[in-house]
């Protein structure tokens, strides 16, 4: 299922590949065999499992068909099931080397927080970007003035920086902010069957944690979502933040207003004269998109009990569409600043 | 974009193949081509366009590449100017038989009239079957007792065929509701550029209209989004009915209330003596992603003034899911109670 | 708990007082008497309840104080019980003649039609004033020019009249459409405790209903909720209608824009030069709580069993609200309507 | 407006008097007064405002009457300007040293920072108290056996302290978070007309934000509310680990699993032998609220150039009902807790 049906010819607006990539089903699947191996290997030396080293050597040349895998997932719910067998009979004789003391949710949760990982990577470098174009941008337009305005309604003159700091300010708190969402997420998780790691395996954790490049283990965050939830509202202050700026950029295009002008806007079928500034818009449209999201993804934190399969999938559904949809506005944010070519009136 | 990330290892819980192929690429671009003929060979009648038969026979061989149509939308925010320029140019000396009177969004809403069409066929099918399914689940174990729980407490003795009656009216109301939905969105669009249609195009469109097997077109909906967004609350209202049934059954499939029994439930990748019930988790999982998407879909009814890019793109990133989510709830439930052996308890 | 705190600063904002009377504690008691004086006079006639009349007599000089009843929902989760308990001592030896095969959810959800009545005779009036203060702008500026807009851009001239068909149009569909909302929501409630009405009790619900002017009792709905939900769409589907008014109205009143003329518009405590088109921003205010609030609407149709106290209760936090924000955005449209002095522009 | 339609009977579910008291309009015009006895008595100090000492005696005296400046808001939008007009003609001849350089948004966002402050206070308490609860729990209970389930099945035998970790872990994590939320937020406002402060204001603005115990004074924040957003989103995230909880305890009181037993549950008006989890549903109910509160203030970030009416009222009606059922699940949860006379079961 997708943002408007899977439909590559919305992907332009909509979808994000580099963001993408990190969600889907070969990436996923390279998680969970880098959590294997890291498991295996750690059993071996921590808890004296038997011809690890051998065991991960091979594991690390078993290549698994994502459709295999695919097939199971309607009856069990989750992949890694289908995913542990079809590995464990890749292996041959070192089939119970596989997948010792970890549950289903381990490797998901595991290969999540590798995901997001990689996500923050993207984002934060994005937002360095933009920081760095709204700097050049105040350096250059930031003296023009522009009649400030509240309620939709001209109030004072002020000047363009006063608006871009509106736009600036709350990106660079963003930014200031990632390094304790990243905290929040970048976990291993290991927890086993119902979530309780026993104390011998702390040293596995640990060691898998550092063999994939994860914060050193904390507790067991089966039904404790509010890292992930937490990491959520980040991306839709992001996107919020941005759909502010997509709202005022619209609204200085009016004519009457005048206030921007853009190159390259989007053209219209009926009417070749118009310039339609297509990428504020769709800043718009993607914090409007998260904004609602963010409210599914707080319903996902109502795990029963040590598993819910209804609340965990939820979160499946949502967070890497809004992963996707924050870095889509990342993307148009970069494009519409580059775009401006004037910002400031002096008539208006 | 999408949920889970586009993810195929997700398709088997969140994904229903017929429905999204209704909202494809190939599927629009074809109801696209469908809406341009039937506007040239209408104009050719009643507003005395030349060579209109001519054109069409010509339009109706023209094949257009999605992935030039998609290389624009990033720029236009819509991917009819690009799909009109390029059969414009495949139409040669025709060109200007194309699209006459027509703007962007008259195409793209008439194929989503078009494409809801296809979808309330499955949905109206599928709940058909399922009521069917519910009747022949009361036949054979109505009868069952079962003790009446309300907030989760034991409450009185009742039988089966009473819950039964909870999961099956609201989907029976849903089916009766369904018609007067229909009537809300199967509507040709044709406004023209800022959705002021002629009266002398109103024989056009009633011709478009029965070329195509949509209603008689009524007024102009460029900026008119209830029809859209009530047909959305009927998905989610729909998703919710099946959502209560799943976590009735989840519910009733815990050991120590062992109220029904299930075949064929999700094995554990740690605990091979589980039997999980997954579809009716994902039931409930579908039911909260609607919640959360319906939210969404009414913002996009805050249109400025003729047409809102943000409003109108919003509308594009949600309605596709929530039909996807709403045909794949429809087929997990059509399992999940084709997968009941048992049902009732002499005991509890 | 009350949307901006229960503040009285607000309510000429966010307040409805004739919609808010209609779930107050003390209209809610009167409903509450209102069902058991029915109930027990149906009992009386159809299944042979000894002294019912005398009993009926007896309790409609009964006077409950909110106090009490309200002391004991804390611990009852509802506050029937100590309704029920508060009348039966006022009672006296005809204390068995109260509540007779009645559940809690009964006397509530009843409550519910009875309110829900009431808000249906107020906002339909309303949207009847509406529309015919929008017939009066449109014969007085309909033929007035004005510059149509699609994504914010000047598109082509058209007409006053043109857009008002955008405003106008979704509200009269709304008008037409809730004759069936409320034939979803006036049912009389008549279940007992697990929702199963003995077919003994039909004559009772059908003498209760008719004695209470809701519609002819059809099956129990204790945890059938679509009537419920389905008119919260219905209640957000007028505001969104409202909202995408009052955006068009606060992008009209913009300096430079300059389309529409208010009186009366709102001060500024530092510009006194300023006129805020205050009710043009607080439909859009009010139609993005309403879209907020639907979601969460949706997310308690999810009951488990025979009755969900946490599903049942997230109702009636949120549906008073959302009856309340749309009586008090009919308010707003018809005094916004009523100030305008002057629509469309020769100029832009 | 209100959540139950400021129905008193739901008080007991639903509200927090302590919190409300914070957003009350007496709260509020006292916060005003402080904001503006602090202005007048820093422009004396720094910016040479002639008998700024004795017009603060002044004020410092003067009452206004809420029904006054409520009177008012529908026309202004805000209730700033009406109580500064009432204020300056309550101050005679010393009218023009009120408000001076101020704006209503830095009268009104002031008032919200000191409602937080105090809110976070009370939260913490709370949080707090609920943790040494929930260690005294742990202390005499965590032995007890317990089947962990997941996807609501037995899965393999824990104890209790397993289960009461995943309670207690984020709230430890959301009280360690609060104080960087509470720095997002307890900042003074102080921009003018159009949120651009003078450098010469400086001095001005950290007087009064030391006079009134907020933080020293950052950028202004008229149109930049990340910091009020990331405050609901952890508010949220308080309700959603509450209400895990609460679903845990609801599911562990069901007859047939038996692994909780509460003292004084609710009654029932039609089933004396029942007793219901009320609190523990309630915990349920208000995270599902705020859940779908969140996404609404996530669309308030939107705001239109220097300030949004629109936006920044649907704030206003949103975050203090989350503030207030965040109160109220913090006190349910307590009770809960406290009513726990066992937990564990050697049996299921």
């Amino acid at each position: 299922m997708a943002a408007g049906g899977q439909n590559k010819l919305f992907d332009g607006l909509f979808a994000d590949p580099e963001v993408a990539t990190l969600f889907s089903a070969e990436t996923m699947l390279a998680q969970f065999m880098a959590f294997e191996c890291a498991l295996t290997r750690a059993q071996g030396r921590w808890r004296g499992l038997q011809n690890a080293d051998r065991a991960v050597a091979h594991m690390e040349t078993v290549l698994l068909n994502p459709e295999v895998v695919a097939a199971r997932v309607r009856r069990d719910g989750v992949p890694v099931p289908a995913f542990v067998a079809a590995l464990r009979e890749a292996m041959g004789s070192d089939a119970d080397t596989v997948h010792q003391g970890a549950t289903s949710q381990d490797v998901m949760d595991t290969s999540l927080a590798l995901s997001l990982r990689g996500v923050s990577d993207i984002l934060d470098r994005r937002l360095s970007a933009i920081l760095a174009e709204l700097a050049a941008i105040a350096e250059q337009h930031g003296a023009a003035p522009l009649m400030g305005r509240t309620r939709m309604q001209a109030a004072l003159p002020m000047t363009i920086a006063d608006r871009l700091a509106s736009w600036t300010t709350p990106l660079e708190r963003a930014r200031a902010r990632l390094p304790d969402l990243r905290a929040g997420v970048e976990h291993l998780q290991l927890g086993g069957p119902v979530g309780v790691r026993a104390p011998e395996d702390d040293a596995v954790a640990a060691d898998m944690a550092e063999a994939l490049g994860l914060q050193p283990p904390g507790p067991v965050w089966h039904a404790e979502r509010d890292g992930v939830v937490a990491y959520g509202n980040w991306l839709a202050l992001v996107t919020g933040s941005l759909g502010k700026m997509g709202q005022d950029i619209a609204l200085m295009a009016q004519q009457g207003i005048d206030t921007v002008q853009l190159s390259g806007g989007g053209s219209s079928s009926a009417m070749p004269h118009k310039q339609n500034p297509i990428a504020a818009e769709i800043l718009v449209t993607l914090s409007r998109f998260n904004a609602a999201q963010i409210g599914g993804l707080h319903h996902a934190m109502i795990h029963e009990q040590e598993r819910s399969g209804a609340a965990w999938s939820l979160e499946w559904m949502i967070l890497p569409q809004m992963c996707e949809a924050t870095g889509a506005a990342l993307g148009h944010a970069q494009e519409l600043l580059e775009s401006i070519e004037q910002l400031g009136s002096r008539t208006s």
